[in-house]
């Protein structure tokens, strides 16, 4: 990379400045007092900046520098914000020569109480995933906007269907009824590509809501709708790459801003390079630099201007918003230096906050890697809170799916817990029977709504954070296909005249409505649980078909039994003295049903019991 | 554990001492002057002990304890043997009340020269594994012995066919020259077995070479046989139990001697309750507790006179014999504390020696947990230096068999490979295609020669320490079952009147010589290979069906090309120039080829090239 770095009493040549100064963008469009790290990097875009001489005066606010780039239509203005700055606007003054003067006013606001020591989400939480334009149509009228490519086309399992943020909110009581906590929406900052652009994946703006979901502003109502429901919001975030259409595509800071450009090199996809002693230079360059698909370049996050800007912009919507959480995608694909800044920078400014990264590993060697407090042989650090657990959601899908065995069914699932050992905190993980990605649990089971029901059952009290995906509930499924648009189809109810909806109930059947209730029974029981939230687990080898395992802390055990048979089992508990502790009778939950004596329990075929002990 | 310390100054009760005092058993039978460790405790064993009081008098010798337990048929009798010792003998009285009186003399040797300092095992190393009694018979007196319970039969797959250590030792020529370095036998100790004893996994004597095999002396003749060509001698010992035969089992020293004695439980055999901090203790008794097999009694290791016993019995073993190394059978099935306290205390002897333990699991997280080195998040640390690589044979295996994609065939060695970062010291893995309990790696890549010669030529070139299996290199199989007794079969050649005879060729097919001659030279080009020792290894994602990959250090490369298509490849190799540095010229080994220009190589079909880059 190449750039000049310039002071800020700048010398300009006195040669002739033939160009205006026209400023079209400033990134972030503005910021706070009372961060707490001072420093800003403002990414000035325009016609024509370098060379400009930049001004300004506030009290408590330092021009630090200003770097002019290979490309002049940039300037990088470095800022430091003391503790003494108050909140309020300044003109920054660009000019060139004495002919050309440009004033630009910047706003410096006043963060919200707390905003510091928000609470992310946690193991207390239960995560429903959405993906945004297949949930719920609140606001036809954005359906199809000026200026935005893509139209809608609710025929088209690839296209818009019309979904947005209004339509969230409107389900928040939906949702909040049937016991979830928290919301991870699919990205809905503005791709504004000309096809299969619903998914969110391919950003062409990374400061503005995409128009078709709404505005910035109703993304912040959607915040505040939430914490009015004691719920939190999870943005999805993707530092990787943007969508081609991007508007910087057409006019790069610098050569090195994207990977290869303007070539195009697909990645290897061969993630263990970031962790394998053995692994070769190249392949590592393989994997990171190359492109995830042709329509996204892959951003370069060894700039550090890029990398700057990636980290400010995902604290400008903390900030801005109001989030509780951050999922990462693509973990492994952007630079892991860059992102080590990035998760302490941000647990720098939010300590309880939470992130999440997307490690689609089976191997939880490799996923672990990540997490905040491992210790690894290549002394690499990162502050990543949480993963999704890839490893126990396969292994979950092999044990329903697979016949017990010696080394089939059940103890597959078993031995996917076993090594929790490896993560510093499995109980910050993220566990998922499926997600927008991947086949929905219910057809990769084959459509049994039972070995839904165990695997529901099982997820939402191991330990971890659930997350469960939209439309789980009302056993959406893909049957015969895994194709993402199938996957996320949408939402029965979302949409004006749709025959079956899921929040009134009409034209369920009898089995939708029963998961519904089920969720909803274990869910609302689940919120006020310390003891599923961070409880210690302890599981049993499985045997004739039980997995049984308990949550426990100093003042409560919950049991688990999973019955996979088809027949009821009487399940002898002698085996779990050691944490039931003499307790001699029980809630199941469930079903709501006591019972009276725990030394034998009759488990009925195919279902889970969740028992409290007493 | 019952258990009645007794001073040195015993009190003797002054009733009448009933019966006299009569020894058989002192173990160790004798000890060293000179080692690290000052403390020896000896099993004195013989009819009804308790009560004697002990008086010894030696320069340097101190007798520190008596203890008796709750047999009266034991004494446990702690010395002190200072660094003034010399050797010699020396007379331990045990006298009962007045009346009776026994003396029995015991020695202190000296140690051999640099007994301590010697080299064990290590990636300069092959091993050759022989199974004793299938391998050369080579003393046919010594098949059928009086006191021996089970008889020679040549025509039972399970039964004992007569090899022996002599025949070993006659064929030390023929090892040496094919290039191996090392021999690890399957135990040799004592299996008075009344059947299936031949593969010596039930001992039944800790101190005494089964005479089927020989004598301890022939064992000792071995080792220096061994010595004399510069190869090295491991020996297979087994913690975890004995033979229900042992001479104990009918007069225990203590209740607590056996695990669950005189009953009999199986292991669960589930391994991860080591590692797993979700597992209950209950399935970490029924894990470690349990029996292996019937026939095998289940030593209590945390029984701490049991954990002196065979650190000693190791130790001894060691210096008597003049061992470079120890296998640990069945290492997660002992007392992992008491495991921990074996390696240290055998380093502390002899901190150049090596131990490769046998964790038979395909989840390198649960093998490299033993590794000495290794940063458990439970604070466990154990001193074992190597472990048998498991996961690395599997994933080789399925390389061979499987068909290239992207996530089956070499791409299953490579992410094999990919964590080492699990391991404190991947170097010193044992790498192998195949091992007396699995079926020999010919049959597993469906006796495809090709196969095994690529298979060969990585175990051979990759990092850590290879072994193979006896009859490896005369294409020996086990075709159509897993049957132990077959993969165990007899050696051609091994028995007189044998038709076909591995050592002097006759009978030989041209696909065995050539197997022979394989082997010969890449392991003997390999025995000066410090860059193949203790090189690093790079290696690049499998492409198009080749597996490309280097060994390096400051003064060499190697290059390793396997090719698995049913073609020859050209291979381009600018993709490597990291490694390759502008070698532009190179020797390939196998068929000892000058290449003159390295920037494509063609690969011949299905074969392995190992290049030396100039």
């Amino acid at each position: 990379m190449k750039r000049i770095v310039l002071g800020f009493f700048i010398v300009v040549a006195l040669t002739a400045q033939l160009f205006a100064v026209s400023i079209d963008r400033v990134e972030p469009q503005f910021w706070w007092v009372g961060m707490k790290n001072p420093n800003l990097q403002l990414m000035v875009h325009g016609e024509n900046l370098a060379g400009s001489q930049v001004h300004l005066e506030y009290p408590g606010v330092t021009l630090e520098g200003v770097t002019q780039v290979e490309n002049p239509n940039y300037l990088f203005i470095d800022l430091e914000i003391s503790e003494e700055a108050k909140p309020g606007t300044f003109q920054m003054i660009f000019t060139q020569g004495k002919r050309d003067r440009q004033a630009y006013t910047y706003e410096l606001k006043a963060r919200k109480a707390n905003s510091e020591t928000r609470m992310g989400f946690n193991s207390s939480d239960v995560i429903y995933l959405i993906t945004p334009d297949r949930f719920v149509n609140g606001d036809p009228n954005n359906d199809e906007l000026a200026g935005m490519k893509e139209k809608p086309n609710r025929a088209d399992k690839d296209g818009r269907h019309g979904g947005d943020i209004r339509g969230i909110i409107n389900s928040l009581d939906y949702l909040h009824d049937l016991g979830f906590t928290a919301v991870w929406l699919n990205p809905v900052l503005e791709n504004n590509m000309t096809q299969v652009s619903y998914h969110g994946y391919s950003t062409t703006d990374f400061y503005k809501v995409d128009p078709r979901y709404g505005s910035n502003e109703e993304y912040q109502e959607l915040s505040e709708e939430l914490k009015k429901r004691d719920m939190k919001l999870i943005m999805d975030m993707i530092f990787n790459h943007c969508g081609s259409e991007h508007w910087w595509m057409d006019d790069m800071p610098m050569s090195d801003w994207i990977n290869h450009y303007p070539d195009y090199k697909i990645t290897s996809h061969r993630r263990t390079v970031h962790q394998d002693p053995n692994a070769s230079e190249a392949d590592r360059k393989a994997m990171v630099d190359g492109w995830f698909v042709p329509t996204m370049p892959d951003l370069n996050q060894e700039n550090p201007f890029m990398a700057t800007y990636l980290i400010q912009n995902s604290i400008w919507w903390i900030e801005y918003v109001g989030l509780e959480g951050i999922r990462q995608d693509t973990w492994p694909y952007p630079d892991k230096h860059m992102m080590a800044d990035w998760t302490a920078r941000v647990l720098e400014e939010y300590p309880n906050f939470n992130i999440v990264g997307e490690e689609w590993s089976m191997n939880p060697a490799i996923v672990s890697y990540w997490q905040k407090g491992k210790q690894n042989a290549d002394g690499y650090h990162c502050s990543l809170p949480s993963l999704m657990d890839f490893p126990v959601q396969n292994a979950a899908s092999r044990a329903m799916n697979h016949e017990e065995s010696w080394d089939k069914g059940l103890i597959e699932l078993y031995e996917a817990l076993s090594n929790d050992f490896l993560y510093p905190d499995a109980g910050n993980l993220v566990v998922f029977p499926d997600n927008h990605d991947m086949s929905r649990f219910y057809t990769q089971v084959g459509e049994d709504i039972s070995s839904l029901k165990l695997g529901l059952a099982f997820f939402l009290t191991t330990r971890g954070i659930p997350q469960i995906f939209y439309g789980t509930e009302v056993l959406m499924s893909n049957p015969g296909t895994d194709d993402h648009g199938i996957i996320r189809s949408d939402f029965p109810g979302g949409w004006a005249g749709d025959a079956v909806n899921a929040f009134t109930g009409e034209g369920l059947s009898a089995e939708q409505k029963d998961l519904q209730d089920y969720l909803r029974t274990i869910q609302n029981w689940r919120k006020e649980k310390d003891v599923i939230h961070t409880g210690k687990l302890m599981h049993f080898v499985p045997e004739d078909g039980l997995y049984v395992y308990f949550r426990y802390n100093q003042n409560e055990t919950v049991m688990v039994v999973l019955n996979k048979n088809e027949e009821e089992q009487v399940l002898k508990t002698n085996r779990f003295h050691e944490v039931m502790e003499g307790s001699v009778s029980g809630t199941e939950i469930i079903h709501s049903k006591e019972i009276k004596d725990l030394s034998s329990i009759a488990v009925p075929a195919r279902s889970a019991m969740i028992i409290e002990l007493k």
